[in-house]
């Protein structure tokens, strides 16, 4: 993605880039509902997650919001409440939004009228694209460049989302039968790689398209540390549980610890013991645990009491940033179409950065030192969440490898497990 | 359904007669469904309710527990699990079930498979009634008969069910576009006709299909009373509401002015003023208002806030059936297919006892002197909600004409509003 | 009290023993008050109770407000803020009031401030008693009469709530050390006393003072019944609870189970069981379980199941009325100076219709054909909440003997358990 | 507070000093207690807050828990349960702790018994300095440190506690009335400070003490910045509200908007309109607004918003240290009897950045680089609480000013008013 949007000769190659971009990610989210039947697209299992449907329409929304009414002549909205119904949460707009808690709750329009209404946007975006004055084509493509960029966003949510749905029904289906089972492989301990620290830079700089919370780039000191070499397993989960982990204070944030209490956790999201044997469900169902692979939907509470109980601490992501900088973006990307994290291959080195599960820092998310909101309602995409969350880095195996950038910034609330969520150790160095 | 059951000249025509009525009332909740989208079966907008396609299931599983599994020789439950999703509230059964809140949160089974369900079902019930042995029959045909009322009373909240989802869905969709728009004609003033009251009976002593509710016939005494010779329309609610009725606490029950706050009534269910005019939801759309029509979606509160704005009461069921007894059961019941409730005709004496709106009674809904709960878990059918409701009487324009009588006690909360509920007045006789 | 206000030869008189009872029953409010400290009049540890200061500034606020300003020339409110402070839940004044469940955040006023409104307010009556004119007495004596068996309600309210907050305390302190232990002794097994029934009348016809809720006296049918010579005793409700009873769903109102499993109910409140042995918190502090006293603090639904599981029900207050006109209103009242109820006396005949307990019937509460509430906000007294409560008979121990009749309907909802609530059981007669 | 623990040239003297400190910061929690009336005592009108009595316990079991029960021999502990009432949040203690949101629902132990509670603390602490031995001394005496910073904490959190109580209550009644009002100045323009920034040091190294939370001294990167010369006023928060500031989403940062709509927020918490005219609770009572002083009581979310809609925003802690560091702790603390903000005073360079109102910063409190909490159970005093909370600043009017340093971090929730909050703007330099 931000090799295609540098140094393009001429206009004429920015613009079809931009439509092969375009057509490539729309499709990859329909991609992603096919093995969907009409009712899996329907509900909304909790709060935090949207139907598979209101996602398909939101992300032709926002085309048809930020770039369709504006920029091309004669634009005919689909339907006069697909405002209303399928803005996400944009308050300066004046269409006001269905509200997020209700959206599992709408029938209509059907799933066949949200794919007319892709239909609908896609030629039109098309047009746009193929007509837009020159003037016009400036601020064109770099909208249209958050707008895949946001779709690419939801097709991630829309897998964890997915999940999230078919491991609350007690029928336990699977999304997909056919996917493989993970290698039963368990990794070489856990080796700590010794970083200097010193005064470097973090945040983008490049050319290519960036989230404005990424930037700018700017000078921070970082202590000297060591970082694990890979992400911690289910095995190491289990040793915490199995020291009673989840029932001793001490390990705990305060918040984390009240969670606990109150929606009785006993181990990360998706995992069930039946019969003494720990299972976890999968887009390919239910199915035994893997020792191996890293945990993951686990919240920030759990990575941080894990941490406690081992000695460690959670990177912040200024340390995260240092060891991934001129990395290969490698890993186990949607693109590798497991749907599920894997164990870290034998090496050297810091291994499992990229891919695999979105990995828990200690940094809370909050702007960079000259940080700047885009200007309008698009400014509400990343800035009015800077407060709350954390970050996390490196993307996992539900986001796609060209949407990945080692100054990424993604951030939930501490609470939140149904992302692919793990996490990594560190420790200071000397 | 009465006529049906009773005076059969043998085993045999019993047998024909049971088959018959069990495909006539399991093919009209087919009949009630076909208008739907997929989609439309399976949203819950609010927990009193169930998706379609829950209510499809359920009715289907209600024959499964309650005969096959027990009647019909080799039967084969169609899924392990759908005793426990489909289960409604029976706690003595070792199932357990799926709470209810969460009805619309499980996309899986669809609706297709739901329909393999109920094939599976009626097959093995008519091979049931064809051949269970003659004592089995003595059990197993009043169970049916039982199964069958069951299904009729899900139909009527399938009914209020998907009205509730179309309702609440901004789209305002119309269940059916081609229902008839009421009449706008509107009924002479109301008049009251005197009943002498006195020591009487009232309950089922008949031995046609009874639930266990009407039972025993028993006496009690009325005082003299008059009853509203037809049911209160929406003309005299809205003159309620311009009195400032849903404004003044001194017409209200205590619990009643809580909700108003809490809710912030201002009107019946799915009234909505646009513009200044004022519009009902209705399974064929949004419509302007039928001043005519009685007034429909009205809580025990409002019913009985309105009677005291008016300087009367709501009557007792004693009272309603006493005044029902010995008329035809004839009204605009779900037959009509009209799918609303329409003006009262012109003409004397009580009209629209039957059909319509549910009329809600001053009477708690509590067990009869004598009464008797059917025996294990079918018990659990009345008996256990005799606390805290309210007795409507009568059906409504979503009941089979076929399923009223005129001992028929149908209960709810006061607080709910989502069925078609509507009232009478009455004031004391001299 | 009754006795006080009938036959009157002269109005000298009746003001003469208006006075002789408004010092008593105001002195007995201080009396109750009397072992608190201060602290102890502060708090409310449940919605449903208030704290005692605010029940000795409330009942002063009805004289203040119904009586005082209206017919004592000159009378000066003690304080601006005290009608909006004190009223409980009269919406038609125009004071509004403070929210209920936010009576315990109330530091000011003071206690002492609030001794000082009753001051004020006693010297204001007793100069309204003594100089009013005739035509005034008229209706200030029945309105006095109204405010002084509020009073008097009040007074029970304040010994239940006195109680509550001295459960709620786990330093577990005894309202007075100096309480009677109950005898020990087990009354006989509960035998059952038939009755005839037919056409008979409850309610209220007399002179003396009455609620509006217990009239019109009006005729009704009762069925031929039989009803438990005395209160269920905590023994047998032990037995109920060793053989699973708060366990076994089949005993129970849907309602009723909903609760025991929201709230975790698994013995009546105030039971603790320490290290296998029952105790029970009361006016006296914890102590150990009377197995032959009457249960107390037990719901309608606990009462109900417990009736179902013994095969039996719960009389109707037109049975209870039955059963107990024409006793001497005898019992165990506060007068006792006992404050928890005692074992039935060895006898023959309907024993502990009175005092004891509140007895939960079967029966909602509603109004009685032909009621008519009070004009004006004091017909927010009873009216209002005819819905979802039941009723209760009899008296308690914490009931001033002078304030019962036969015909006194009490009113709770039927999860509330903090009142000396018990009950007994019937049974249908042949 | 910090002198005195330093360079004592004796192990006499330093008792000597432990001594007089202990008894000055005793009684001051006494005499912040005085204006109250018992009943002042026992409310708790908000969760985050405690009841007087409470604290007066809380910080005396302190003492007990954490010194006395392990060093002093032969020490009887005052009441079996008080380890129980009056533990705060200590999970790894045995004895647990009753749940907060219900402290206000105690009305035992009394005012009386507590104050006698602390007598029988205050002498055995006496005892303890007095008596125990060299080595022993090591550990008690910092242990004495804590507890005595940790009753100035509460000192603070009593004054902020009892002005919500005061406030809540409908009466608004004055804490003391002899408070003196704030002079009606209004201070001149904001001018903003620069900064080079740089690399530096924050955090403590001092041998005096301070909480583990601001160790370790650490190096920083801060860019060059621009600070304001003093806090934003009341005339400057008038200005926002009256541009619509809590009506515009754009300035609020997402959860903060919610909890305006939530909540209703229309200005800071204590401000009222009454007829056109502002006026603000305060401990001396409901007074008229004055514009020139710090605006306080407000949210981070506030303080955010404002400074959104000024262009600017909030400083980092580092910046914040940064300049105070080396300038003397003086400012408008407890100690000068004013319990208010007041205007700043005229003049140059940075003012009011200590005392008057603790400062939102737009730092997350988190821990620093190498951060270590202390051992057991008084590592819950800080660490545990490192997450969802903001770093505040400096001290406030309710601050003692011997509790003070540079490197104090103060943190609160960014939806909590009910301190002494305000804050200052800031802007990048350069």
């Amino acid at each position: 993605m931000q090799g295609s949007t540098q140094g393009q000769g001429s206009d004429l190659g920015s613009r079809g880039q931009a439509i092969a971009d375009f057509r490539r990610v729309r499709s990859w989210s329909e991609h992603l509902c096919a093995p969907l039947t009409v009712e899996d697209h329907v509900v909304q299992t909790v709060v935090e997650t949207s139907p598979p449907k209101w996602h398909l329409a939101h992300v032709s929304w926002f085309f048809e919001t930020f770039l369709l009414v504006h920029y091309l002549p004669g634009y005919k909205v689909f339907h006069p409440r697909f405002d209303y119904l399928f803005n996400s949460y944009y308050e300066q707009l004046d269409s006001g939004f269905w509200p997020r808690p209700q959206r599992g709750l709408l029938a209509r329009p059907t799933v066949a009228e949200i794919y007319d209404y892709r239909r609908h946007v896609d030629a039109a975006m098309e047009r746009l694209v193929g007509t837009c004055g020159e003037r016009d084509w400036g601020v064109v493509e770099p909208r249209l460049r958050i707008g895949l960029n946001h779709e690419q966003q939801h097709q991630e949510l829309l897998i964890a989302d997915i999940k999230h749905n078919f491991a609350f029904n007690p029928l336990r289906p699977a999304y997909r039968e056919d996917l493989p089972h993970a290698e039963s492989v368990e990794p070489e301990p856990l080796v700590f790689i010794a970083f200097d620290g010193g005064l470097g830079e973090i945040g983008n700089a490049g050319s290519g398209f960036a989230y404005d919370n990424e930037r700018p780039r700017h000078r921070t000191w970082v202590e000297p540390f060591r970082l694990g070499d890979r992400l911690v397993t289910n095995r190491e989960m289990l040793r915490f549980i199995e020291d009673n982990g989840y029932g001793h204070a001490g390990f705990w944030l305060s918040d984390g610890w009240q969670i606990v209490g109150r929606e009785g956790w006993v181990a990360p999201r998706y995992w069930e013991c039946i019969e003494g044997e720990w299972f976890e469900m999968t887009l390919g169902g239910l199915r035994p645990l893997n020792p191996g692979a890293p945990v993951t939907h686990v919240s920030y509470y759990e990575a941080d009491a894990y941490a406690t109980w081992a000695g460690r601490r959670l990177p912040t992501e200024a340390e995260w940033e240092y060891a991934a900088s001129g990395l290969a973006i490698m890993g186990n990307f949607v693109d590798s179409d497991r749907f599920h994290p894997a164990p870290a291959v034998a090496g050297q080195g810091p291994r499992q950065l990229f891919g695999d599960v979105w990995e828990w820092t200690g940094s809370a998310y909050l702007p960079y030192p000259g940080y700047r909101a885009m200007e309008g309602a698009l400014g509400e995409y990343n800035g009015k969440f800077m407060c709350n969350q954390m970050v996390l880095r490196g993307g996992s195996c539900a986001t796609p490898a060209d949407h990945m950038r080692p100054s990424y910034r993604n951030f939930f609330y501490p609470r939140e497990r149904w992302q692919f969520m793990g996490f990594r150790l560190a420790e200071d160095g000397i």
